[in-house]
């Protein structure tokens, strides 16, 4: 990056992006995949909606961090601003189309005119992958499927399988919580915000926080903290159910008896074990109205001394939105990988009729970060798809190359939606497209020779063999039947049985 | 779309956008599938680049119709712009990266600020769907890699097969005949300009244009007419190399030899049938230095009197760059579908080393909508991919819904990757069950009923079924079974002989 081209001009991309290629969008694609499916496994539907939206629409729903949104310039007529996320655009759309209910996923770039920290993976443009389910439904059954989808997208991707954990908890008992406390009704919000930075730092700094930097009584805070220390199972919410002044409160009593109803479910969708009943999740975004929940890994909890931590906290203000926490520092962790929560108030704020809404957000910049280095300890990404490299085996003035030969080979392949491959000269040495198949890490050859092609026989050798295996220098198989031979060693069945070895 | 939300507040989105949704999106997705295959199957690799650049990465590189690219605004930092296309992204990226080679597709939004026609679908915001190849290679290989692409996405596009006409020609052989002809070396580029609009005007019109408002000798414009109504297939070639003013000529020798050679390749490749040599092929960009061609389709090729496209096409101004034409006047078609050639100066403007390239343009948005108009005569589009609807069957008081039951049949889909939905209710009514699957077009009902559910049985219908179809209650199934009968019912293979009818 950052290298000069002609003259003065910079060949560069623009501050906080980056050009994606190699294996790393192979991988990023892979990901993508996963995800996909496991969303239209439940019924989800995409939508689409263009990268910028009219200023308007985004105005009033980021607090102070809309001044990291992009504008676009002011070129005569509407003015409008690159999306920050796809939580609005989406609640934009729900009210537009009168929307009564949907599954929708979407993926695309969102955009924020942050300071970037490319090192910590901090971009201006980067991806978000969101499902939401907007509609009016028996409860906690949108919520228990957007749980069970997270379960699957985890278990399914590489390397992710037991190595994550979903942290949840619900507005209302926090709330409910807080009022039995003594938290006055104004401080709520903001002793919300404290009790979520549990994660990264001790008690003590929580708590100094709580009473000097927001006055609250030293006793209202210390019982605070007997309840933000409960997490486990359904217990937790047994236990809590099983407190006289919990349940006495009304808010408490509900965000209960919703979380008991979601358990329920959770363990006939086999969640559970996956799951952390965690009384100190609370999460920055003010427009959560039921569950929250977050989700963390090996590696993106904290995993430094927690007296380091409360010393970075206090140096860095932390951004409202919890998205905005992308750090990778290791002596930090990298924080969650995917989060989100129940949100009943939003598209009433486009159209004033609210539609009850509940989604997950996918980091799926975090989850690459993460997958990738699981992933370079045991095994290598192919850079393409190709699984044949049709070779021409010769040499000497007597060698023609056999071009069209390996073109009708290539033409016949790909016919048959095989993804084929072969050597733009007319003329190559075998080394050269013997590097050339090793460079793509294309798993199977076709060596063309004369005399072999002649008697209507064609040689298929599987790459990277090692010295000594029967099969080490390929198989002659009959060219007629060289369609069916690669298809039943792509699908993994035994070759052919009635092949010429 | 421009419905009034809340107060003065616009709920639409920005002029020339829209929002993609339904079944749009999802023939839109089936296309994006279908050419990504294509070009995988080819050894392609995507690459994504930012969607704005350094303002001067674009800059110098679209002649007038720089006016219509988006800035964002100066709100400190560097100054950016969104991209016009995808073209100068991927040259800045090979100059960047000091590419030797490469395959590289990309299929992403662009940016134009022109006056929308959304009814004609010209919008400000669309895709670009391109596979560009970069590199050194022997002559015509890549060249003809490109059009057997161009030939299998056609192929394999619903409602395509047989129905497009690949147009090709070698901007070598024009500048050689422009030059037997005796046109001015500095009107070459504008004659050019003015013989590509013989597929939208009468020859009259054209030699009028060439003739009066361009100053060409009118003995000049009739022998470029001799040769500008040539078009065939291999044969047109031979034609050309069998005058001997042509083959006197370098560049038309060269233009011709090269062409003959693309030729014996396209034959191997199975191309030829498709192809159309076409010498009142120009095209409109400068940028080009080998072969040509668009692809146009029944419904895409002008159908209007010309004398009428004659009138229209002097009222309005022609863009300079050939994408901007994207009219869906039905008196004179959309145009090409898509569109390329080689060009083997543009990375050199980027980095002072000009790599050769070679490359295709898919008009996604012109494809789509008439792909859209074929289908709809003959078949619907599923909103979703859910397989299977999971209901519970009863009534009355004792009803219980069985919600529990739904939910796990649901779960066992699920963990074998089958798409299932169920309806979130808790005792929901059977008609809104059906309803539901009804609606989302979904092939296949499990429906649950308390006493067979006892007895280890499950109700497995087929939706849609005829009356008086054997089957059309369903059959009944061991719940032990269900996934493996689903999976076998999916993958069209007769049910499982061991079913209870």
């Amino acid at each position: 990056m950052g290298k000069e081209g002609k003259g003065n001009f910079q060949l560069k991309t623009p501050k906080g992006t980056r050009d994606w290629s190699g294996t790393d969008v192979v991988l990023r694609e892979q990901i993508f995949t996963t995800i996909t499916n496991v969303f239209k496994r439940h019924g989800g539907v995409t939508i689409d909606t263009p990268v910028f939206e009219l200023k308007d629409t985004l105005t009033g729903k980021y607090g102070e961090d809309s001044k990291l949104i992009y504008d676009l310039a002011d070129q005569g007529g509407e003015i409008c601003s690159l999306r920050y996320d796809l939580t609005v655009p989406f609640a934009r759309f729900c009210a537009q189309n009168a929307v009564q209910n949907i599954k929708r996923y979407h993926i695309a770039k969102v955009y924020r005119r942050d300071q970037p920290a490319m090192t910590k993976g901090r971009m201006r443009e980067f991806y978000q992958c969101d499902f939401d389910i907007a509609g009016q439904f028996d409860p906690m059954l949108p919520d228990a499927e957007i749980l069970r989808i997270v379960k699957e997208v985890f278990e399914e991707l590489p390397e992710w399988k037991g190595k994550f954990t979903i942290k949840i908890n619900h507005r209302k008992i926090l709330d409910g919580i807080f009022q039995i406390c003594g938290v006055p009704e104004d401080k709520i919000r903001t002793i919300s915000s404290a009790v979520d930075k549990l994660d990264k730092s001790p008690w003590e700094e929580v708590r100094r926080e709580m009473v000097e930097d927001k006055g609250l009584a030293p006793e209202v805070a210390d019982k605070i903290w007997t309840y933000a220390q409960l997490k486990g199972g359904k217990d937790v919410v047994e236990k809590l159910q099983a407190m006289p002044e919990v349940v006495a409160n009304e808010s408490a009593k509900q965000g209960l008896e919703n979380m008991a109803l979601l358990c329920d479910y959770l363990e006939i969708f086999d969640v559970m074990p996956a799951l952390s009943v965690d009384m100190s999740l609370a999460r920055g975004l003010d427009y959560y109205t039921g569950v929250i929940y977050e989700v963390v890994t090996e590696g993106s909890a904290p995993s430094a001394s927690t007296k380091d931590v409360a010393k970075k906290e206090k140096k860095q203000k932390k951004s409202a939105d919890p998205d905005e926490d992308r750090s990778n520092d290791p002596t930090i962790g990298v924080g969650s990988v995917a989060a989100g929560g129940r949100y009943d108030e939003l598209v009433g704020m486009f159209s004033g009729k609210p539609i009850p809404c509940v989604g997950i957000s996918f980091g799926v910049d975090r989850i690459f970060s993460i997958t990738k280095a699981r992933l370079s300890e045991s095994q290598a990404l192919r850079p393409t798809e190709v699984d044949v490299f049709i070779m021409a085996f010769g040499g000497g003035k007597e060698f023609t190359g056999m071009l069209p030969e390996r073109m009708a080979v290539a033409k016949q392949l790909w016919d048959a939606g095989i993804k084929a491959e072969y050597l733009w000269k007319t003329k190559p040495k075998l080394q050269n497209q013997f590097k050339a198949a090793e460079n793509g890490k294309v798993p199977w050859a076709i060596i063309l020779g004369e005399d072999e092609l002649k008697a209507g026989k064609i040689k298929v050798k599987e790459m990277g063999l090692p010295d000594g295996h029967p099969e080490k220098d390929g198989v002659v198989v009959e060219k007629a039947k060289l369609v069916e031979e690669i298809q039943a060693r792509l699908s993994g069945k035994a070759s052919l049985p009635d092949r010429t070895v």
